[in-house]
Order: C-alpha cells, then structure tokens, then sequence
C-alpha cells in the first residue's frame, strides 16, 4: 500500500473531429454501420501543429490546474507515451520546454509500455513518491495514432484516435493511497501489435521501401484479443491478490479502452453491473496509453469516480502486456 | 541511502571493428590524425543481424552469468536506450523475446533518458527495489549509433560507436549501497544534440525529404560542451550534497565517454588524481546510452573498480540533461 494520490486530472483533445460518417462514405456503407461496429462515433485527428508535446502540455496544464500546482512545483517530469515525437531527445524533454521549464532543471525522462505505458509509469513513479525520492511527479501521455493508421485497413483505421491525458501525483493529503499494482509481459505476442519501422531495425536511408511499409500499425486483431483473454483471468487474479480487495468491492473500473469487444469481455469476466466500468470510446477511439488516464479525467470530471472510491485501473497493450492498479481515489 | 547492491555487470561489443585510419583516409589527412584530434583509436558497428535487442540479450546474458542469476529468476527487465528498435512495442518487450522469456509474464518496460538512459533508470529501479517492489532488475542500454551518423560530418562521424552494457540490481547483500542520485534537466537545449525524425513530428509518408534528413544525429557540439560545462559545477555540489561524500572520498568516477574534451574538462573540474577517471573512449567511442554501463563493466572486470570502493557515476546528455549517481559498489 503507498500513501500516493492523484492530484489532478487534465485532458487534451485534438482539433480535427473525425466522424465514423467519413469512414461509411469511404467505404460506400451504409449510415451508421462503422459506428455500430466499431462502437466508436467520432474520435479526433491531430493537426501538424498539434504535436504530441503540444497535446502533453496541454494535458499536463489541465491537471496542474486541477491540482491547484504551478508547473514550477512539479519535481519530475515523465512522459508516458507510445510513440516518440522524435528519436532524440526523449519525449519529456520536449514537454518541460512545452511547459516554459526549458530552464528549470526538473528532472524530466520518458517511461515506455506501449498503450500501459500510463500504468507503468504510475507504478514506478508511486513508489517513488512513497519512498520520498519525488513530492510532485506528473505523468502525462500523449498520442498520434493517427500518424500511423492505414487508409485501407477496415480494421485499424476505424479505431484509433489521437489526445493526451495527464495526472499529477503526490504524497496522500487524505484517504487515498495505491493499494497495489500488477504488470506482466508475454514478448511471444510481440509481433501481434506492432509499428516495425521508427527506430533502427529498418534503415530509412537503405531499405526506403521497407520503412515506408512498417511505418503503418499492424494488428492481429483476432489473435491479440484471444491471448489477451487467455492470460486476463489469471492475471486479475494475481492483482487482486496483491491488493487484498475483491473485485466486488471494486466501485469503478477504468479501462484502457482497447476496442468495444475488449470491453464487453472485461465486464462479462468481472460480472459487473451495468454502468461500473467507465467508456470513452465513442466519442474519442482507442488513444493508446493516452486511454487510461483520458477516461480517469472524464471519471473525475463527471463524479463518475469520487474521493474514496476503490477504482480498478486496467488494460492489455501492445507487447503484449497486461496491466493493472488497484486504488483508492 | 538505499541498500540496493549491483549483483553484476555485462557488455556486448559489435563485430565490426572501424579503426580511425579509415576516416584519416575517406578525408585524405595524415596517419594518426583522427585519433589524436578525437582521442579515439578505434570503435565498433553492428552489423543489421545485430540489432538493438540481439545486443542486449547478449550483453544481459553476460551480466546474468556475473551475478549467477538465472535469466528467469529476473521480475523486471528495463530497457535503457536513447534510440528503440522499432516504433511499437517498446525495446523491453523485444529484448525479453531475445532472452528466451516470451512466455515468462516478467514485467518489461523502457525508461528513456537519451544518453543518461541508463542513470535514469538506475534511480528509478534502485528506488523500486529498496522500496520491495523488486528483487531481481535487470538494466540493459543498447545502441546502435552508427544508423544516425553522417559521412561527411566530421565532428559526429569519428565520435561514436555501437554497443550495450548491463548490469542486474538486487537488494544489497553486504556493504553495496546507493548513496545518492540526482537529476536535471534542461530543455532549453534541447536543439542541441538531436535526431528529428523517427517519431511523429516528421510523418515520413508525407514529408519525406525532410524525414530523410531529420534522420541524422544533429550536434551542435560547442555549445552543448558549454551549456554542460556552465550547469555542471553547481549539479556536482547538489549531488555531493545529497550524498553525503565529498569528492576526495571518490575512488573510481566512471563517466558517460561523451567526448576526450568533456572528459579532460570533469578531470580539470574536480582535481582528479590520474588514473581516478576510468575511461573506454580509446576503444569504443561515444556509445550513448550503453556508455556508463559498458565502462562499468570494464572497470569491475579489470579490478579498476572492487567491492567496497565509493564510485561517481556521471554524465550529460541530449535534452540537455545532467545525471550522477554516488555509490558503495
């Protein structure tokens, strides 16, 4: 149990709506049929100008905000994101200068799990917080998925969205407190979700081609979910164990919001009742590790999750992984 | 203080071996004349079977023999590189794959600190396994700089080389402990040492001239020697502070071989006795994030460094970041 609190939320959504409308017209479908397949309705397309450090800072003001904090307080920066906006430096570089901390000398490094790169983040830096090496960590992730989604896959394109969520953790003032977390790491699914491309497996400059080609995400959707599936029961098991809660004592679930399929088997695993697991992904798609904390800031935003609630962090990314926090709000 | 202990250390040096006559000859000057103005006589490429990953299994397998630890018996393994792999998953995840742990659930993640990597993630883990959260952590840095360089840069072609170092940390079993680790960053600099490309800032689908050229390390090496220069005197004080050591009690400082000018100048700064520094420049050059480790490792295996000594763990890199560890090895 860690005595760590979220402070606050914040979100950024980026400016171009992109309604499932445009993908049934693509297609010559008729109306509604991607938003009743995919069960997402709109989800929003950065600008070249919305960079994934411009959407970072963003988020990461909204939730200094929220938590009544100057950016200056803060003594480390974390990014928490899947794909870098550039090879060097690192992400949170980018974000502190993004936050007018280009001088300041916070401590700023990047934390990376793919779509649970938030929950891995969350994990190492509570225990950071608790054992008083940082007092004001935040940790934001931001996400282009857009930027690698292609035009013809039916299947991708339709799902991903792109956003930023932030929170800022800090020592507990009250109640709340990180009962436990949980992570683990199947690599034998690596291949299942994967951008080949971006770093220095392919040689942009001697295999063009190559590149071009893995610069798109490629998805087993089918094989994924099932070796998602196989793996969760055990692993929430696992989870719960450690935090020494049932599952029915949980009040609210926030889910990384995968696909509507991944979220229907989390509910009917847990047996929850209606309304306990809290979905954003009509209206914004699958963010990648902006996911989690997106859906925790709209929990918070709406009274969906109050001080005192027991809230069950969870998710399955890219890797592939699973990941989980058990805590209380 | 944290009673966290380093159970061994490893490296994996490329098999192509690039003396510095080779660039005496592509530029037409005397014999000699690269390594003298460089202070490197000679440093390795990977060859495209030598991937990122491949490295680092390698290098981690070393350092699992060291510290007589069955790769299984790890529960984390953090990657620790400045450049990935690939865009998704993340190197960890990959790296676990190599080390025949696909199946294994053992939890991997990045932590990304560009050139400080390996610091970064040193602080943090150290901090997690004082804290219990793990027993068995293994670091690895692996990086292939060559994919980045420029032939006609003289200044970044010389400088640097491929590689990976790790190290395994558990809880101290005798005298070996943390004493202190410190941080910051500042990105103000952040322009001055760079690769633009291979995130999604550049889309390479769309601008890919620009893309091609972003692809390439970017140094603007004088003033980054002097941004790091004018920080460092007032970084040291910080992290001697934290530490409780003064620097006379320093046995061995093992630093990030960044260049033979930023190594002379920590000499000159802290009055160093010779023969204090330990130093693979010669033989390696400049490899990112794999540097502290790898002369780590060098130092332990060469006696330079034994059981008990107080080492300095120091260095700068892109972001502008300043990293430094104290510790009794």
């Amino acid at each position: 149990m860690l005595s760590v609190e979220i402070l606050g939320t914040g979100e950024y959504l980026p400016s171009q709506c992109i309604p499932s409308s445009l993908f049934d017209e693509r297609w010559g479908k008729p109306s509604d049929w991607t938003w009743q397949r995919a069960g997402i309705e709109r989800r929003y397309y950065a600008t070249e100008e919305e960079t994934t450090s411009v959407m970072a800072a963003r988020a990461a003001q909204s939730a200094l905000d929220a938590a009544r904090i100057d950016a200056a307080q803060l003594d480390c920066i974390v990014s928490a994101c899947s794909v870098m906006e550039q090879a060097i430096p690192c992400s949170a570089t980018l974000i502190q200068r993004q936050l007018g901390l280009g001088e300041s000398g916070i401590p700023a490094f990047d934390i990376n799990a793919t779509c649970l790169s938030f929950l891995a983040a969350l994990d190492t830096m509570s225990v950071a917080i608790a054992a008083g090496r940082y007092r004001r960590v935040l940790i934001v992730s931001s996400e282009i998925a857009s930027a690698g989604l292609r035009e013809d896959d039916m299947e991708t394109s339709v799902m991903f969205g792109d956003g930023a969520g932030a929170v800022v953790l800090g020592p507990s003032q009250g109640g709340a407190c990180i009962k436990a977390t949980h992570y683990e790491t199947y690599a034998a699914g690596a291949e299942l979700c994967q951008v080949r491309a971006g770093g220095t497996r392919i040689r942009v400059r001697k295999h063009l081609q190559d590149f071009l080609d893995g610069s798109y995400f490629e998805m087993h959707g089918r094989r994924t979910y099932r070796m998602a599936a196989q793996k969760l029961p055990a692993f929430l098991e696992r989870l719960f164990a450690r935090s020494g809660v049932s599952p029915d004592a949980v009040d609210r679930i926030i889910p990384h919001q995968a696909s509507a399929k991944a979220l229907a088997h989390i509910e009917s695993l847990l047996q929850l009742q209606p309304g306990k697991m809290v979905k954003v992904l009509a209206t914004r798609g699958n963010q990648m590790s902006a996911s989690i904390p997106v859906t925790l800031h709209h929990a918070v935003t709406t009274g969906e999750v109050k001080r005192g609630d027991t809230v069950l962090l969870l998710g399955s990314g890219a890797g592939l992984s699973l990941g989980g926090a058990v805590l209380t709000y």
